[in-house]
């Protein structure tokens, strides 16, 4: 079945509203989730909706945060989240940030107290759109292993740049710093199928191609030392320049019902017409996107895809089409809905295709 | 054979003079290309004076550059190289992105018409030296194939990040986009060996373990999309956003002997003091050491190793000891400065070990 984006939105944003948030921010958070899956993003969709419920009813998110803004520098903020949820806390450090781009030229915002931010190219798509070069991280709970590691000592710490173009689409790179997501491995286990060589580690620190073993171990960090230490540079630009909370010190985000995590993220932006005239920017990005299209594809691809150019397409598809929704989400939909009070909109869905 | 740091550095430096540089101008050209000796980096060390020479020589570097330092904003600066050499125009870039964080708490600075500027960490380490987070990174002529593509269509494009901790030695993550660099492949062709699978495709776009046939096609990005992604972005901080040329408009370092390249690169520098005090973030810095060094080591490795851990130990060892240099180095040193009239410290070598 598929949803149209306002009806998802809708519900979605009633869902939190109904868990305590301000209208303002339940519409937040309900456009960070619907705008994962509307760049096919589920890991960080609406699948997400029961978990942040249950860690608002148990007032292990703050519905109704004081997030405190003080003024570091001419081109630096920190940004104190009171522990709400991590898209408020977020979108409230990026506008910062670009409000002191506006004033200085850059802005830099440091989070304290925030939590799972969802998809990190939420915040740079919303500083895109008005003409920013942007950056956004965070960390989070250690489920992966730095390199040379064979345990979970540090996270996923996504990573998120994006640039505007002229023509084309803004370019985004969004990733984590593992090679796959958690969520893959735990399918290959489910269905009783190995997983590819690389993957991860088993609980005795060795390479493995067993799903099951491999989720008793770690995810190995993509790309080797270089991923690694992308990683463990996102966890200093979010979390220690933050005074957060680091690596071992981060409770896990299901498993831990009752701490509260006090994550760090960290957010850039670029006034790029300080640098020269916005047009001739976006018109020397479409240069580069088309010296990149220039290029002949390797065996066994079509073409050379921009950074994000798959998840604009799709977005652009299900902002026309609907989002589809897998049957085990739709039924996690009606269950959180019923839950709190706001009936699943039945009469939206629509059959794919 | 070894030989004294200083007596590297004061004979590569004698050689810059002679070619016209000023006297500060060669010593922060001897120091970038020392320095990448003194961290094992060798392909980025004095092996480069010979064709740093020859371009001098032909006037495609400028040796005595009126470079200008615009601000735009009062976190923002652009620095006009004026086609002097990357390193000079890169420390400049890196002082100026400091003095702005001094005052406006970040500093960002897009240099353009700037050249091959060595190790990206030189800049970073002299940020980091003085306390700052700091991030250098450089566009590069077109040798590595984007994501998808089956030509050379992107640079290399190194990206360097440093913070400084405080018992433990400074993080310094100082990579290229590419899953190996170039002179592998050249040894290995050399050598007439195979290449590993994943590093290089052959010129018809195909993957390939021939050395030679990988010469003629093109490295391949690490990580798939995602280091690809990140070549992609250094080439908009580091060229876009300078106004520099991008891609196929970079000649070849070492084949084009004609004409100027105009790179661009990207400095950033946080004043890690407006956050926090500066001893709290070294402290937190150490933290985060000691929670990644506590894990485990994976199968087959010992410890868990820092971003530039392996080339701080190799620096402080060289510092004391020395650097080798092989017979081919030496060779090149003895002729480059045979032909700039400056005769090696031969008195200055000593047996390795």
């Amino acid at each position: 079945m598929r949803i149209g984006l306002e009806d998802l939105r809708s519900f979605t944003a009633d869902v939190f509203a109904t868990l305590g948030l301000a209208a303002e921010d339940a519409g937040i958070v309900a456009d960070c989730l619907v705008g994962a899956d509307l760049r096919g993003v589920y890991s960080h969709g609406v699948i997400r909706i029961p978990i942040y419920a249950e860690r608002l009813r148990r007032g292990l998110f703050n519905a109704t945060p004081n997030i405190e803004v003080t003024r570091l520098s001419a081109s630096a903020a920190r940004v104190d989240g009171d522990n709400g949820m991590g898209a408020v806390v977020g979108t409230r450090a990026i506008d910062e940030a670009m409000a002191l781009a506006q004033s200085a030229g850059i802005g830099v915002v440091s989070a304290v107290h925030s939590n799972h931010y969802g998809i990190a190219s939420y915040y740079t798509q919303r500083a895109v759109e008005r003409g920013y070069i942007a950056i956004s991280c965070s960390n989070a709970p250690p489920t992966t292993a730095p390199f040379g590691g064979g345990a979970p000592f540090i996270g996923t710490n996504p990573f998120a740049i994006a640039a505007p173009a002229g023509a084309h689409p803004a370019l985004v790179l969004d990733m984590s710093s593992s090679v796959v997501a958690r969520g893959k491995i735990i399918a290959a286990a489910q269905a009783n199928e190995p997983i590819p060589e690389g993957w991860a580690l088993d609980k005795h620190g060795r390479p493995t191609t067993d799903a099951a073993a491999a989720l008793e171990g770690a995810v190995l960090t993509f790309g080797g030392p270089k991923g690694s230490g992308i990683a463990v540079f996102v966890e200093i630009l979010a979390a220690v320049l933050a005074g957060a909370n680091i690596t071992h010190q981060l409770p896990d985000f299901y498993r831990n019902l009752t701490d509260v995590p006090n994550l760090g993220q960290f957010f850039l932006a670029i006034d790029v017409a300080r640098f020269m005239p916005a047009e001739s920017f976006r018109a020397k990005m479409d240069e580069l996107v088309e010296s990149l299209k220039a290029c002949p594809p390797a065996a066994g691809h079509d073409e050379v895809l921009m950074p994000g150019e798959i998840e604009a397409r799709l977005e652009a598809e299900r902002v026309r089409d609907g989002i589809p929704l897998s049957a085990e989400i739709l039924a996690s939909l009606r269950e959180a809905g019923a839950q709190a009070g706001v009936p699943f909109p039945e009469e939206a869905l629509q059959p794919v295709g």
